[in-house]
């Protein structure tokens, strides 16, 4: 799973979804609403970044996932994506994830990056429980005192869920590391471990980005990564 | 402010709101929304329980403050509270927030339990964006690796928030703690630290309470705790 | 118990001493040997140091304490000091536990910076278990994600300690912090939760200190730190 | 570099030396000198257990890697081992890294549970400085809130550091997961990174060992680890 952090206009989505669909991604990820710290933050496009994802499906056949930050929008989002995101900051937002539980989409649910295995598998029990058991965990890392990453990505995490959950489990190294020099070989760790994929940033412009071009991997750097991790999945 | 974890039922709301008042609590806390980790726990008595919180109120005329945790249920918080509690978990629900945002009540703010000084107070930006500007902050420990609570309480959190803001400070040992032998040391250094006040649990019965019980204070400790505070406070 | 971060010259450490001394400490600090991260940074007066304390003691009346960093200074330190500090950085030193527990010097220990409370007590049980039973427990703040201040000072560790040992527990607030504009706050904190005192760091001119000058008092804030915490502890 | 946690005995010693060596082990691993959280538990063989290790050297031809706890063990340690120890408490125990600095052996330097890698580099700074620049650096797990493993396993250590620094980095997986099932998930994941170098925890009889017997890989398992990451450092 690949794609920008927020989808800015058409032209940006539709590069970068020509660029990681040539390379072998089958999912494109790209934030319509962004959930920010502050409130003055640039916030998404909205709809028309939905708009959006659906021309980059029509156009590559990439599937989108998007993601879903309250209960209006997850209307919207359920209409327009194939999977629906319940972000970090959301992952003990019970409502969401009950709503998210009533949909017919498949749900990639975020660890909160101060939660325990065990929460997160309890939020998955409130999507679960109310009839939607196609759910994706993601482990994008947690807050410690390292200060050599944003977050420290918590590779234990896929051996702890697997032990107890049949789910499958994603990892996202681009938010744990804040660096995109350290994405591919934080990708290569969480396959070699047994994650069941990968969800990356991927801009062709990073420098320029609206959000997270220090965490973006440029074209060619993707093209490694997945040569790499193909190479390793086998 | 003090009161019962969740409302059980009007005799035990009752039962603790007349020693917390007795005893000089000007606010009774209790939830009748109670999001919890587990879909399977207690999920508080909804609406009912915010009949009984009214109930109280009548009949000892302490503020009334509760959690809502959702679009739906803050329509019928607003109705019945004084004050607005968004909990730990809430804490980056932006949606919430800006609604918290529009209504007339003051608003209880949580820090979520891994969110830095700078997130909480940009949370607060998104309810006081909206026009409303009545935001209490609450300090009520963080994650981190010390087992001897549950979580740990940062009591700097006061003076760092005071250094750039003017909202009032509030802590809350209780759930900081985790347990009932450490809430009274740790109010009076609240307040000597400059809270602005103190969120504590108190339970007639704590052995019977149906969550947090091990950190409930028993009416004895809470009068103890409220004189040792009150000279500290002078 | 008050003083520099490390001794620089007999000037300073008199100025200082004369300071802290006039407005009621007890104890005067100051590193003669100092664990520096770096092998680069200024490591301290060694023997010189601890001449210039003794000559605080003589002219003061203040009681001398100072750290010892391995088996061969001890030697020197437990000459020259009237209490021997034990670094948090070597908590789990043992063998330097060992030795002070064949001192005939009361011990300060501190916490490690990512140490248990359980922790803590076994190494004062290493010193203890030669025969010292003087020991001083110190809280010096933990390392966790929040970047508000250097560390996070625990004071939940005071009833911790207080609930299974009899051990004096003291606290410094300038290591923690990382800023002097916490340090009074935070002393009155660790007061009013049951600290049988406090170590803080002091400087006649901070600006201009060899090491930790962001989080040393000025004069004029000793004199209002000691004035508030006596009337807390009565 | 694999082998017990504590050498217990020359049976036990060899006849996991063999399991490792017909496995393809280089370094065989093993304590005589164990610095232990309390006074009161098993401190290892001491000079007995160098003995038992040089002769699993004579028998096997395994390079012997074992811990020096302080100034006295070093002496004896660079005796009888290829490579010296320095564990994670004492990682800044600076006048025990000064001391490995003039020794002619290489240093495994194990990152403490707590330390930054700047302060990691800082550490082997200290031996360098002395003239011994023959480190290995070591990441074994960092204290968080994360409650599935016993430490988190922090994999980005080591893009970090190689980003910096040219010295080779190993991963201890056995340490941070504390539990045997995780331990070649997470192996291969450190080889995936870019780990030049592996150190676990084997024992032939894992449930009778004296420390550690949790994380302690059986037989089959590490023949197993060693097949794995065979295949993928090619």
């Amino acid at each position: 799973m690949a794609g920008p952090c927020a989808i800015e206009s058409e032209e940006q989505a539709l590069t970068i979804a020509r660029i990681v669909k040539r390379h072998g991604a089958q999912v494109f990820r790209g934030g319509a609403f962004k959930p920010r710290t502050s409130p003055y933050s640039f916030q998404g496009l909205g709809e028309d970044g939905l708009r959006i994802l659906k021309k980059v499906r029509e156009e590559t056949g990439l599937l989108i996932v998007t993601e879903a930050t309250d209960h209006t929008n997850i209307e919207l989002v359920e209409e327009y994506a194939d999977i629906i995101q319940v972000g970090a900051r959301n992952m003990q937002n019970y409502s969401l994830l009950r709503r998210a539980g009533r949909s017919a989409k498949p749900i990639l649910l975020k660890r909160g990056f101060a939660a325990t295995i065990e929460e997160l598998l309890m939020s998955a029990e409130y999507i679960m429980a109310e009839g939607n058991t196609r759910v994706i965990l993601c482990e994008r890392g947690i807050r410690t005192f390292a200060d050599n990453t944003r977050n420290t990505l918590d590779l234990s995490a896929i051996p702890s869920i697997k032990e107890v959950s049949h789910l499958p489990v994603v990892v996202d190294p681009s938010h744990a590391a804040g660096r995109r020099e350290y994405v591919i070989p934080l990708s290569r760790g969480a396959i070699a471990v047994g994650a069941d994929g990968i969800l990356v940033e991927v801009h062709h412009d990073p420098l320029h980005a609206l959000s997270d071009g220090r965490q973006s991997l440029y074209a060619e750097q993707f093209a490694t990564l997945m040569k790499e991790i193909k190479f390793l999945a086998r």
